[in-house]
């Protein structure tokens, strides 16, 4: 790629936060040190109130925007919403896009090597929970000198992220994106999550998550973990349209070679996450993502657990979302009515399921621009 | 169980018919001889016009009503169902059950052994579809003199069966029962059924199908797949009225152990199946499924490949089942309209998913016997 699209935000790289304050964690454990691995994107004004914070979701990282190379055939995986006059708009914002703790692509992991033992921390790695993220994350905004950010943006696991900012630490978030997300998991959700660990921790090569040290990895289970992945993030509708019932040959092959489309479509999408995503962060998340439940200290009552959270919210989520559909998000947008809280909400129609909140669409990138928009009016900042 | 419940078929045994004429396969195959195990619930009557066959779902039998013992702690799998004064009431109508060939209850599949080399058939045995099936369903009601069905019923793949036999023996079935079906699989029934496979064919113990001759069952594979078909045959209303987010244990234990009820039961479901189901006859039954498409031969028009059906259908979908909804019955419905056969449908209320099928439900089981009262009627049965 000779010439970057103009409205990129161009060659980027990720740089190191390293901490030696210990982090207590959630799970009583405390990890005594550990980096962070970030990209920036824009320009932290002087006045430091046009900073932006972007939570990943489950198999996400700190490469939301640009590239890293001329060679790159991809942007970041949130580039359709983040750079010059784009939604999250680079020009008037500084963006910061992390890689969680426990992650897999450079924040310390079950793939860095534990202080303690001088092995990789593989399955000693300790429980995430999203409450651990943003008490870190929160670490490395006081390390880039913001005290507030103007919004903390997410989708999915990454918009539970920014409703946990809200509550935890309300008077440093300005204002909250919360993207086809959940305030909670349903036994449904949980459960897909249990298959997808099963098959990772039953892959005679998973070693009790020791796999590193055997040389190995468990391909075979990462590979099925991401297989029933995909199927929950595309709408019934949209594997119809990409795939229907075509085959891959003219005639059925009447063996167990791929025979539709859409078995040649899973397997290479788990066969290619399988060597490049670690078994033991993709254990880990899923677990963060079973957790995650504010209410469940207020005797289930969601409206009690937001009482702190006190910045505006835009809630959106995806007609044809059904791993976190539109009923979800309402159950978020009700209690924070219920609590007197400002939200908007809308509901995109758009027919790639879960995944559309990854993707550019007219109508949600003109409601995410025109609600940060106000937050750049409420924040003080010019318009480029 | 000393006494057998009154609306029980009470005590029933399998029998078996052996078949000598070699029955040439969709796949290109013949089977030389093969083997169906079957039972039968009430009696044929003089004029053999009171004859109900029954097909079977994906991991069904043979035993589909009363007790094969005294000791039994369930009935069969429809015992709802079948019975003195139940929909298919065994006092008015002569029930057969089989279990299908490739099955792995008896009827000649991938356990039985293959005449030609003395070992078991394993991966070896040849691809079935759902003609196949119904064919040679048809011969086994030629050796029990069975000329013409007054109802031929089933749920899921069994209701596949159904719409088959009316299109491949039109005179043979006076009428159909449709329930909880589809006239084709969608793209994400597909990648579902391809997950399962995945994930038997990966297990190191599934030795490209020949387990047997290692001693050995892929026993992982085999509960994954369990455990997703669980997933999708609940709805995600009734998993979470059964489960919830309800724990285990009083707190979190931050582990890979079970957390979540949900977990419990689904891992529960996994193991019991994958020492009781063959492998090789699930992959095969879930080809089966995949297979399933008369419209294919008609440029995917429905109306068209019903054609040749004359007897009339009942078709029966239950709100919540998300496996097969209501709108996929709907399709076969407004095709059977489109070509002017005589329809009747039903969507039921119910919160158990594509389950709902095996379930008694009061609107469920008052049209089911409804639609059979009519049958009887014109099949000139005496009211018991």
């Amino acid at each position: 790629m000779p010439e970057l699209p103009s409205d990129s935000v161009g060659l980027v790289a990720p740089q190191t936060a390293h901490f030696d304050v210990p982090l207590a964690l959630a799970c009583g454990k405390t990890l005594q040190s550990y980096d962070l691995v970030y990209e920036t994107y824009g320009k932290l004004n002087a006045s430091r109130s046009n900073a932006v914070l972007i939570c990943h979701a489950l198999s996400g990282h700190h490469h939301a925007a640009g590239y890293h190379s001329r060679e790159d055939r991809k942007p970041g995986w949130w580039d359709a919403h983040i750079g010059p006059g784009k939604s999250i708009d680079t020009d008037r914002f500084f963006v910061i896009s992390l890689n969680n703790l426990g992650g897999c692509h450079g924040s310390t992991g079950p793939c860095a090597i534990n202080p303690d033992t001088g092995r990789q921390w593989g399955p000693d790695f300790p429980m995430m929970t999203v409450g651990d993220w943003v008490h870190s994350q929160a670490r490395l905004a006081d390390r880039l000198g913001i005290e507030r950010f103007a919004a903390v943006i997410g989708g999915s696991l990454g918009g539970m992220q920014v409703l946990q900012w809200s509550l935890a630490y309300p008077e440093r978030i300005a204002n909250a994106v919360v993207i086809a997300a959940t305030p909670k998991l349903s036994a449904q959700n949980i459960a897909f999550n249990e298959v997808a660990r099963q098959a990772i921790r039953s892959d005679p090569d998973f070693y009790d998550g020791w796999y590193a040290e055997h040389d190995t990895l468990p391909r075979r289970g990462l590979k099925l973990a991401r297989m029933v992945g995909h199927i929950t993030y595309l709408s019934e509708d949209a594997m119809g349209s990409k795939f229907g019932r075509d085959l891959r040959s003219d005639d059925l092959n009447f063996g167990y070679d791929v025979e539709f489309q859409v078995e040649s479509y899973l397997r290479y999408q788990g066969d290619t996450f399988s060597t490049s995503f670690d078994a033991n962060t993709y254990l880990l998340m899923t677990k963060a993502l079973d957790y995650f439940d504010p209410a469940a200290a207020h005797d289930g009552d969601l409206a009690a657990a937001v009482a702190p959270a006190s910045c505006p919210f835009l809630v959106v989520s995806f007609s044809t979302d059904w791993r976190f559909p539109p009923s979800r998000s309402r159950e978020l947008v009700d209690a924070l009515i219920r609590a007197g809280k400002p939200v908007s909400y809308v509901c995109i129609d758009s027919p790639h399921g879960h995944d559309a909140f990854l993707l550019p669409e007219t109508r949600y990138q003109a409601i995410f621009a025109s609600f940060m928009g106000r937050v750049a009016h409420d924040s003080g900042l010019e318009d480029s």
